[in-house]
């Protein structure tokens, strides 16, 4: 049983990861840190927690973060970078949630960010934390970066197209559409009830954070630049990320569909659906699933891919556990077993 | 590790035990009966199931629920009383989440859901699955009439105030807001999303069925009989049931907080909140828990306490697993130990 | 065609003014104000009025709001009891939408507000602006008290049982539920689409702002002090208020349904359904109607009492322009023959 | 004042149709058939609509439909080509909100909706009703197509760029989203409110029937044949279609914004919204208006068109009003004057 801390424990990463680790055969929750909390039970901040998780918010000096074996981060950007190196000099490890360590180019990622970074040799050192592609890294890695929700699901979406060279990856288009628990436990009034719900609205479409970071990871994976357009859209449900992938296929010829079942089939937590599903993101509510269903409308050249995943699991707090019972040497999937809630 | 079959899975109720039994660490589910989707395996029909659930439904003559050691009906009114004779008489525990079994007088039953009763010596014989109050019963019994949704929040609420005759037991109020999978999975007009989202209507003032249901239970609790205005509303949520119950203290000078601790303390899955506490229904979704906080306006002879619930779990298939446990002798709460999803 | 003004533009029931009056055939908006967005063009702010409203939002000091015939206040309490006075020394006619006017109790109004109050005698001035109690004095005055929205709902429900002695007003209980516009226009993280919605809960049950406002109209329509149990409910829907009202029938031979027919035959904005209906929110939805039906379950003493309205507009924007119409001596349904929105 | 008979107004069309015709300074409607509802009043089955419509449903035989000037179809494909020959030859104009008349190409129509076409005569004869392209085809007409809800969107939103030539048309992308009213009143168990809210998933990627209705006019608009990829998905709201398109810019000289400002100049219901605009589906709820944004992320040569329109206003029954007052000459905007409904 290892001892776990999470700091930032108030927003909605935070909230998950607690809900999920409750669960976890071989982790224990031993410090939550938070600011403004500190001295509250989290069962009295979170109602849902009572009886489940019986420690209490400590100001995060006062937290012995220290004293864990691995420490999540769910705080906003900016914290992490700051926080991390003393824990890792500990001997903790350390999985990011943020934004902080996943874009290499330290120059680019202040370009979106608006903040200079503090410890750029982190970021060099940092592993990339999406199992399905850089599995053996992360459990070498004392330090994580947790990829982003959309990232999570467009990446996987397009990654068998891209990895072959099936596509012309000069001419990628995402189009997303997200939950609001996305955007986290921000007081903003586009975030009200009153405000999203029945209503559908894209946003950024000039450009999103999101973007290099996908870019960089399918850069990767096709051995030079991609052209991808991201347009992510705010839809009125409380989780969920859909996201709808259109490409050019160089070679006709190929069966899409074998080609995703063969690429991930040794992967617990993407399936793969029969050829002309249409996965809901229902189907995934509260799991660590990321579900995807391959199109070739009119069995034409353009291929459209369906990704969907619970953005605050696979997309950030499942997959974050996922990565550290990787990094820990536990079964990949334990305390991951949650099914879907549906209705 | 025993077999379970359920009668009627593809209704909310039959795949909330699947989700709930797929997390069972005593019990697997061996058939899953259907006439309509006989043949097609039950997670190409609830994909949120996948990898989780690999049986296929099977029409109820075909599904050998005579070979399985309990039976749960997720079945429509009336079908349980005609099936559980021979399961029952092969030694097969039988749970029934319908409606066929839970008021004894079978007049009164055949009034409210219009038909005749087939099996009134089932009816004598079953017992009331509400652990609360019989689960010595419950822990000898071969057939359990599992509790409605609305009438497990009701009567956990009015409980402790109607058992020692604390409050006026001729004029209790429950009114009480339901989200919509509580009408089951009915294609009707008034539950198209298009139709109960943002919108709230109350139904049945001049009579619901779960009224005797209530009555019946709170009358064995007060010793005689009680007055009951019930008044249920379909409120745009999927699940949850929030009770608001209002009745006039006998004895000012009781200590409700106090009433109310003492009675529930070791209850594994009613939480009594701290005075002043305001339960939401997403607190307990997906959970077997019903909360309950009490509260005394102006300090004056009205009480009113809240009482909320996952009308899925608590209120149906959460219960059923809590009285199969009982039943079979294992830890009360085994696989019942579902976080709530927040947000 | 009257020059009005608005105070306090940027909320929900700034925004449902400026909708209503666009339509209106007497009135047309010269002036909006609101200090945070002083100079930003209202269509800016709100693109569903772009094409409708050409004004732009301006500093209060600067809005010549003296140059209007009418002036509303969709201002935070509080704001408008320190503006009114010199608008009315200029002979303009004011409505407020907030609360500060409504309670003729002073010390009481302080007490649930939380401030002193700077003008008492324009309180005694003021006329409470339920239309359906004060019609006449409302046509003659110079400052009107809008009702707040449980307060209107649930008046109106009373209203005909209390006047006459029909039902013990010292056992009234008021079960409401609101959408969450009626909670305003703010930053609050319960009020997010994450945390309001797929969930439902009761608030303030010790004790809410709008319990002693519906008892002082009760008490003048009973002639005596009334005992009201008030528990207001915020659940998942944008508008609409749904009262469930509770009282004892003191002669059980009265006729409940004809007793509201008859009340209300004159009343434009009132409408009584047929015995056993239940009335939905959404289909009063955008419309200044408040739909009522009656019932006596079991043909019992107790009445239950069901009115819905929207919250922004009978509750709030719609009866504000109701009051205008009657004090300028416009038809009293001007600008106000809007069909509810279904679905 | 004109008489005006509604076919089939029991869904949503025909409810859309009543709202904004109860408000048309020059229509009154006099007929409203319907087989299952003979013999009820319409306000009876749409609470809404007590006291705004005072009619009763007719069998269609019984209806009086020759006795109008203009007849509407709201009903399923299918039935107006069998009906509306009688009309015609008796001198009413027929707008059919259905799918009979909208595709020139009857046996491709045969193929989409799986029946043959009783009436290939009046399918040459009709007008494909979207004012933008056939203004003065419509003014003259006896029979009008109206579009269908997507393809009005996507039109608009591709139009200017196809009709100049200005993309490669042979590479066209729609993601759309719609509403679940865009389903129409259908008990399907997907259109629950238990099964779509919290839920979105994309439909019919394989091919859906608006694709070649889309098709069909943008070929004509770009003087040639266009390929189309086609992506619609279900979204948990109750109005609203938001449509993201994506093409390629042959001349990447081209000042998109000014192209689209230039092309609407004079249209009453499409709004340009300035550069940087993100319209929501929200600020068209209710109304006639067709919202759109244009973007070029990165300043490449893929455009990015946003365009929202309220899927039963100017996706199907404001943009039959707009074509009746057409028809009729009226004013192209009377009885459409209608704000949005915001928040």
């Amino acid at each position: 049983m290892i001892n776990v801390g999470i700091v930032g424990g108030t927003g909605y990463t935070g909230v998950e990861l607690l809900r999920l680790l409750a669960q976890h055969p071989h982790a224990r929750v031993r410090a939550v840190s938070s600011r403004t909390e500190a001295g509250t039970p989290v069962a009295d901040y979170f109602p849902s927690l009572r009886g489940v998780v019986d420690v209490e918010f400590r100001a995060p000096d006062d937290a012995d973060l220290g004293g864990c074996d691995v420490v999540f981060y769910a705080t906003p950007n900016g914290t992490a970078m700051e926080g991390v190196r003393p824990l890792l000099d500990n001997g903790v490890k350390v999985i990011d949630l943020s934004a902080d360590f996943r874009i290499k180019d330290v120059a680019l990622w202040s370009d979106w960010y608006n903040m200079e970074h503090s410890s750029p040799d982190l970021v060099a050192e940092a592993v990339y934390g999406l199992p399905e592609i850089n599995r053996d890294a992360i459990a070498k890695a004392r330090l994580i970066a947790n990829p982003g929700c959309y990232p999570t699901a467009v990446t996987l979406g397009f990654l068998p197209l891209v990895e072959g060279g099936h596509v012309d990856a000069s001419k990628l288009i995402a189009d997303t559409k997200s939950g609001v628990s996305g955007a986290g436990r921000k007081s903003s009034t586009k975030l009200l009830y009153a405000e999203s719900s029945d209503s559908l609205v894209a946003y950024n479409v000039s450009g999103h954070r999101h973007r290099p970071e996908i870019s960089q990871t399918l850069s990767l994976a096709a051995g030079g630049d991609v052209g991808l357009t991201f347009v992510p859209h705010l839809t009125p449900m409380i989780r969920g990320i859909h996201a709808t992938l259109y490409a050019d296929l160089t070679d006709p010829s190929i069966d899409v569909q074998k080609l995703f079942e063969s690429r991930y089939e040794a992967e617990p937590f993407v399936d793969v659906m029969p050829t002309g599903s249409h996965p809901d993101t229902r189907s995934v509510r509260g799991a660590n699933t990321c579900r995807i269903a391959c199109h070739r409308p009119g069995d034409g050249n353009t291929v459209v891919i369906l990704a969907v995943e619970d953005n605050l699991v696979k997309g950030a707090a499942g997959q974050a556990i996922q990565n550290m019972n990787i990094m820990c040497g536990f079964d990949e999937s334990a305390g991951l077993a949650v099914v879907p809630l549906v209705p």
